[in-house]
């Protein structure tokens, strides 16, 4: 039988972890506080938000939204992200991303204060990441997604050390930093993406397969072993209804340990890491 | 036959693709200089000091050295590099590392200018080798040791997309950054070290094996299979001889493709690679 690893769970438990922290820094008279920017109103960002404020409220932290009109001028969005690295009620700085193309969205994330940069936007974190300077105690923010896989492993009692670990996707906002908190976890990690060769092979030797590469059903049942674990990223509406990169039929018929569902995985997980980031943040600034 | 992939071509080919962009910069009144600074007289910062000499003559390029004495206080090292960072006749800094433990190296380390950092001291250059920032017209510097392994596998013609390559080692100096490049390459990577289960047989599952563990003779024939190809980062000093991180005797007895020699591989290509940023950095500035 495959063990579903559910994000829900995953995301509960975080969220109640954090409780007594955030309780702490009310009583130091300090209210954890994210902002978020969000330009126009796309139903994703909109359908985001809400689910963030959802988390935030049940840990009795806040969440403060500054939405821009949809045509706002990138000055515009240039002074929020400054005053908003100014303001010390505000602990962390959610920018959804991508901005709409007619900004310069490395302009606006070279702006952002890399203290409150809680996704992971900013140059300086990205170095966090490579260089295993995230966590407590240390400085960095990785972001929300790949640490969402790390949290989930790490729920269900998945030791990475020694274990082979392949990822699929090298993107900048999910595989690349995933790689680097898996090494940094001592797993034995393997990057693949478009141009592998015998993606198959290489997937099916892994005893953790994590995929990332942003194309619905790109993993069948040719790259997976019984026995083995499987973590899908991947987000898409294919026919009106919600898949990831691993083929949900092939998949049903390889006997696997354990594996996340979509939606209902990792997905669920990331506002809780903002909400874990955004503590963290503001315990470094108490 | 197992083709030796020597390091000695491998610079000279490279020194001598940059002497016409050498005396370009010259005939606009640019001579490229690199500053070696080196606290004290260890034998090994020397011997490299006098090879990196040679290799800047032999291509009409400046080595400015900068010679502290043993106990030159914090101070005068760190008011030795804000001078040549401001210095428009030096383009490149090169500092000898790790320095003495009575320095604070990354006090040294956060003055450097990135624009100068032409061995990756500096976090700015590491977030572009992360980035995959660094090449032709783009901002960053690798670190020599890394990049001289990937121009000693242009140089043999290695097609680096869709093969399977396995790193072993994680350091900030040489594996990690190494991985890197590899990926930048569309090699498929895989990252050991040692928490690795099983390392042998990682490293026979490659179609070309990296060794940057630090260990002498770690990788013995059990890790090598016929037709792979393998480049030894490590020099060890063992009984008086020179070797690498792979066993000798049992690679001997492999039929491999490809091997560098230790010494004489990657070792003898990373002064030319010095060079090479030396002369980005000036013609960055002309």
């Amino acid at each position: 039988m495959t063990v579903e690893w559910k994000g829900a769970p995953v995301a509960k438990a975080l969220t109640e972890s954090l409780v007594p922290r955030v309780e702490a820094l009310k009583q130091d008279g300090i209210l954890p506080t994210l902002a978020v920017v969000r330009v126009g109103e796309r139903e994703d960002d909109l359908s985001y938000e809400r689910g963030l404020c959802k988390r935030f409220a049940s840990a009795g932290a806040e969440v403060r939204v500054v939405a821009l009109p949809a045509d706002a001028p990138q000055e515009e969005l240039e002074n929020t992200v400054r005053t908003l690295n100014e303001d010390g009620g505000v602990h962390g700085i959610l920018l959804f991303s991508p901005l709409p193309k007619r900004y310069d969205e490395e302009r606006v994330r070279k702006l952002l204060s890399p203290r409150k940069d809680v996704d992971c936007l900013t140059d300086a974190n990205a170095f966090c990441v490579y260089a295993g300077k995230c966590g407590p105690g240390l400085p960095g923010f990785a972001p929300c997604t790949p640490q969402a896989v790390v949290e989930l492993l790490d729920f269900y009692g998945y030791d990475l050390t020694g274990k082979n670990v392949t990822v699929v996707g090298r993107s900048a906002v999910v595989g690349k930093p995933l790689a680097m908190l898996l090494l940094q976890r001592n797993a034995t990690v393997t990057v693949c993406h478009t141009r592998t060769r015998d993606l198959p092979a290489v997937c099916r030797n892994a005893d953790l397969l994590v995929v990332c590469a942003g194309k619905a059903g790109l993993i069948g049942a040719d790259c997976l072993r019984e026995g083995m674990c499987v973590v899908d990223v991947g987000i898409h509406v294919v026919d009106g209804k919600l898949c990831g990169d691993v083929d949900a039929f092939g998949a049903s018929r390889v006997p696997l340990d354990a594996c996340t569902p979509v939606p209902g995985g990792v997905g669920a997980v990331t506002t809780a890491v903002l909400l874990k980031h955004t503590v963290q943040a503001a315990e470094r600034r108490a």
